[in-house]
């Protein structure tokens, strides 16, 4: 296992749901930034407000990162940033019972076969949703770093269920419009496009939350700012990149760029994105193409969206295989779960999106 | 840029459209391995016979490698394998007025920025669709190791258009039934899971063809034989490799595991796959999830879609820009090209799978 | 900058000299390995306890480390180990006056040049030998993996100064005899394979201390244990790592494997090492090259040896030069310091070659 | 195994000693620099021209790269670039014969137990020393990406057995002086800066050529032009990339910095190197440390020595055991060899310090 990013940036992310602690090691970063300590907090805080919203899950961990090395004086020495969340609000009692019990949708039973039952089970240790707190730390740093370069990134919920939301390859966002009331659209627990789907996201989630069910979604991100030419062929591609880091958030089951499946069922005339001249630079009139060609940027927005699974917790009657015994056994647990993680990974898929650029940039000796 | 893949296999891949000759070095293959050449030959003349069959693209080149290294009296020695095409039937003219253009959907103008007018622009150089040939020769290389490990790969076209295929997903393949008919599947241009659709693929290429216009598709591709317990969680899971290696297919716009964006739609009861007993091992009743769960393989088929644009060089008026002069203006270009790059594609998905598979193992010391 | 170890085992260091902590990631290591915390802790106190028998040097701090995550219920999980060793005893005064000051033999200048000034100049910062404690701590985990395969390390002075101890290349050693004199030898502050030069050690090193001076020397290091075939030709050498390591531990300045600069003035007949048969298993004569052929073992003791520069704290007149202002001053400090770190660095590079082999075994797929 | 290069260049060497090619792919250039492909022909022709002057060694292979890919209209396109050298006069009857003899000193035991005897054991296959020829070619191409930045290397003979050169240590040298004679002294097949011991050096290559014996060295180089800042603490130091790429050398037992070995037989106040100010630029007295403190350059010559063993195939009897009868006999062969390697070696070592140095600037992206 290596849960370590090594292309441009360098981290190395830690810890385990209910072990002392969760954290990450960050390597490669360019000196003399100053680092904002108050926007990395609202930045990481965002991921646990979500849940809050709608009655807390299981547990409601602060995510507060204390930092242990790296920024001297308030601004990046260039040497690692080492930041620690310790694990405060652990109850570890229902993973008792659960022990040796395969829960459909979870990773007990692979976890266990890849690391010969050593694993640390608890909440599902290091791979536990709670890790992205990691990665969410990482983007919260790495925006600071691209706001001196005029990129910024956003997502919002695409849809939960069949609710859907406005996307960023509609024209106006091509442009790089509307980027004010996006920041406004960030403090919301739902961040969307279009407002007026709030209340019906909010009665979607609540009604499978009541049932004791979950709901899937998709998460839309843009990156505006980015000048064409960042980016590389084959395997240093902008799609690369963002899709090795959505792939470690764990209830993704899918990524697409522009038009994405939907390209699939078009021809080439409704798919092709013409280039244009407007004022005295080129663009092209559409973003099908989601602002990447040949895996470089074009200079419209990126766009790419993810797909998220429903949570697989939920309190309905489930078959359950006990490992050890193979005795299969029919069960429906009870408690507070997050019935919809979609709302809480809008703020991972956009710290993602803020990694992957920095790495491209220091790739490309652009920082 | 580096069109380097560095994860338990290391491959680095070169050449352009119309260099000299394009190929790739692998290395960290296990020593000792028999390589059967006739099997490499069939494996990568499948890409190009798709074209054939619809009367050929603008250039067949007949993708014959020359091993240089690596390979000693049969057996892989452990050392780089280098393999070389060389590029025989150069057209350059064609490009020579395409110079300055940007044409739509295609990476002329990214390209252009990211090396600063330095790449070779004729037929795409480096960027071209022809370098999925070396990924190809890898996967052959690929095929041959799991072979011993009872893995094998299948790919066929999910849909074309709106004429779409059986699925890997369904119930009967999930327990790897079939296999045989795999096989002889593979023979065809036209590479599906129900042999009845082909006509109905072949007359939706054939109408876009005549009408000067390209069509996009999805490729799915399925991993039959890999034991639970392969992969690992954050950046080295299942989905991580195959991503990272599915994007590196020029036309790619997206990937989705098991049921995907789909899984979005649905609930956690819907989507969650249920643990069972059989025959005394365990499995899961249903494969929604693709195999892979926590980034692990679960034992069941690893399942996966990819997302193919139509091609975008069509014969259709289309607004280009000269990137020296700015000036814009409609064109629309006459003569062969390949109007549904679906039908190629099925193979190099199914070697990157292969290659998928190969690293895996190789870092699980599984070799 | 990148403070990150990544072939075969994984690992990152973070810390400042004068900051909150210390400390490392270590990810890839195998699941199941029951740790043993004490003999760790006497592996890491060898790193201080040289410095205490000579009177203390500047700071003494205990190198305990705090396991945050990768270990549960003793043995390893196969996710990430973080340990942290806060800074206790930070004395940052002396370093104000400092601040500007480029002090001779030290990385004053050049790591503001690197970073722009924004460095942690406190005692060096990121730095500073006091990261070698992470290193020794890794070294001390990998040291029980080996001890599974029957394969030891051992580091000792080869010289202070003048005084010259006996070598891990004379015929008693190459037959693997010995070793449990060796482990007595360890818990010496004095590391020596002949003890009856310590009281001349002792005296060399006073000497320097009472001058206001200090004194190089060279250690040596053998490890037990490899058989045949372990290591790779080019950039997997068993050199290559060893060296790779080795450098990171800020005093060194050369390293030689087998004679080394030695071999350089020999003739082939002098210099080869002929093969011989004993007890029905193949082995050289001698042990010239060191164990290491091609960059892969031979089976017989891989040895190197290491050179240590002087430490470049003394209390003697000198020329500083101020990068603020470019003014010279001839000063002369006083007080307390690690007149010869060739005591600490045995255990360093004896961690070191721990280290190394454990990434070798892992590329080859043999933990 | 894994012959790549990957810390900011990337390259993969392939090929072995009588197969059908040696060669090398090279990936991360910087687009738009224009090679001079007469220039890259003089610098790997040096490999070659002093074995001619002696006698010829074994076999003479022009060293004629051709370039596949990565060039366009005579500048790097920024895609890779592969240039493979086609094995021409080859005989590999000699090796026969000794198919299954252990050579001393030479890695034909190592390499059988490393690839289950599946290697390529023909000239010892890729262990050979001529896949050096694939380093030269990587380094003539960075030379003149160097000379952009005003950075030279040049590497000359220390010492042949008990034969010694002046040093790049030595004063004059520290201000960049006599750089135009260096230009001329690496035009004779013995490149020296005191010409006066040329003599002395053929004599006694010749006295050991006539007895069928082989001599050892020590090759120096130094790195001219690089400002103080380039380079990185812990393993991306200047020593880290200099050593790994050193240590790829097969005959490489050993690298010194400065004063390297002899600085640990000093005291801190003799090793120390004083800060001066000179025309109003911080340097340092002398170099001892050879211009790199901290793993970073202090803006003095980059200055490092290597151990060259003597070549192990010599025409004296000498114990082999045949591997797979584990019969030992005395043998004396007879033949033209390669009495001393020290003389091809200088300009490998120049090629792996001009490797180094882009792969730093790279890295800090400098480039």
């Amino acid at each position: 296992m290596a849960s370590v990013w090594n292309r441009g940036l360098k981290f190395s992310i830690f810890g385990e749901s209910h072990g002392k602690a969760i954290g990450v090691v960050v390597d490669n970063l360019p000196s003399g930034f100053e680092i904002d300590f108050d926007k990395i907090k609202s930045f990481t805080k965002r991921r646990v407000q979500a849940s809050f919203k709608f009655g807390c899950a299981m547990r409601c961990e602060p995510d507060e990162f204390e930092i242990l090395s790296g920024i001297f004086e308030g601004k990046t020495t260039g040497s690692p940033v080492c930041a620690v969340a310790f694990n405060k609000k652990i109850n570890s009692k229902p993973y008792e019972k659960l022990k040796n019990l395969l829960r459909p949708g979870h990773a007990d039973y692979t976890a266990f076969k890849r690391y010969g039952g050593f694993n640390d089970f608890r909440g599902a240790g290091h791979l536990s949703g709670r890790l992205t707190a990691a990665l969410v730390f990482v983007g919260a740093l790495c925006e600071q770093l691209l706001a001196h370069k005029n990129i910024k990134c956003f997502a919002h919920i695409s849809s939960v269920g069949k609710v859907v939301d406005s996307s960023f390859l509609d024209e106006k966002f091509s442009n790089g419009g509307c980027l004010l009331n996006l920041d406004e659209a960030k403090k919301n627990a739902v961040v969307v496009l279009n407002k007026k789907i709030i209340p019906e996201i909010e009665a979607e989630v609540k009604k499978h939350s009541e049932q004791g069910n979950s709901i899937g979604g998709v998460v839309e991100c843009a990156i505006f700012g980015v000048e064409a030419g960042v980016g590389s062929p084959m395997f240093d591609r902008i799609e690369n990149y963002l899709a090795d880091l959505i792939f470690a958030i764990p209830a993704v089951k899918g990524i697409e760029f522009g038009l994405g499946f939907e390209a699939a069922r078009l021809t080439g005339l409704e798919n092709n994105d013409e280039f244009i001249v407007e004022n005295g630079s080129i663009k092209t009139k559409t973003n099908n193409c989601g602002g990447v060609l040949g895996g470089i940027s074009t200079g419209m927005p990126i766009v790419f969206k993810v797909a998220i699974k429903p949570t697989p917790t939920i309190f309905k009657e489930q078959q359950f295989v006990n490992i050890k015994t193979l005795e299969q056994s029919v069960l429906c647990f009870e408690g507070n779960h997050d019935s919809c993680i979609v709302l809480r990974a809008v703020v991972v898929v956009e710290a993602v999106a803020n990694i992957a650029m920095v790495s491209q940039l220091l790739n490309q000796g652009l920082f």
